[in-house]
């Protein structure tokens, strides 16, 4: 498992678009909003207008908005679309050299585990990060997957 | 959440030292059996005897060994003793510089999924991990069908 600080300002730009929806926003905003690099923003925000999270405008006066509302942009979806291996133990994903690998029950327990870590998350959706105060209450246990499309080139000003 | 391949290892060399009970085991043998380097079970080793998994002896003749009975090593604390900073959000352990920190509903949301990995990780000791066969059945309350990966290619030698 190795779910990197790419989720989590993935997570974050979404907040931040989501917050400021009916105008375009700008990597740069973002970047300066959370104090992270422009370089890791663009690719997040390349990876998730290709999962179908974000639309793109190109150009000047371009940036981006949310493709759905934030009440179907599933927390869980999310991150499953910006990690790309999203596992601990190295038999998950590749072949292995280990010895006790025929007999191991280690893969079987780790994925358990992510599965519990990701059915916590598909509970929530963007619209939950976006609720103005606590107590919190999950949006619900279902969350339909959007229809993927390919974004356009991004405006990074 | 950064749950990384230190807590594969370690789980791993608690399965070798399991299997091999009743005799002194080296990391030489361990980081043999797995392929992954001496230095990295060194870290290991010297980790989990701090938080008292293993007995370590030291000299010609030296090596370690279970400190506790494998029902008693719980994968959920053998993680926990490993991590060091088991979190994905910045904002769950530094001063953070977000300008929306204050309204922030995510550490929250990661804070629970995290308690659910772990949870199901408290389930399982190392007695489960040293169980002949499938069906497994966890060593605590509640019984979760899991999915087992089948390896494709198994170093015989």
């Amino acid at each position: 498992m190795r779910l990197t600080t790419m989720s989590d300002y993935a997570m974050r730009l979404l907040m931040f678009v989501g917050q400021h929806q009916g105008r375009l926003c700008t990597i740069s905003e973002v970047a300066r909003a959370y104090d992270i690099s422009e370089a890791h923003l663009t690719k997040i925000t390349h990876q998730l207008a290709l999962a179908g999270w974000l639309e793109t405008v190109r150009g000047k006066g371009g940036g981006m908005r949310l493709a759905a509302s934030p009440q179907h942009i599933g927390l869980g979806a999310v991150v499953r679309s910006i990690e790309p291996d999203f596992s601990i133990v190295e038999c998950l994903t590749h072949d292995t050299s280990c010895q006790l690998a025929s007999s191991c029950h280690l893969t079987g327990i780790i994925n358990g585990a992510l599965q519990s870590f990701m059915q916590y998350l598909d509970r929530y959706t963007l619209a939950d990060l976006l609720a103005p105060s606590a107590p919190l209450a999950p949006t619900g246990d279902t969350v339909q997957p959007l229809n993927f499309h390919k974004p356009a080139n991004l405006a990074t000003s």
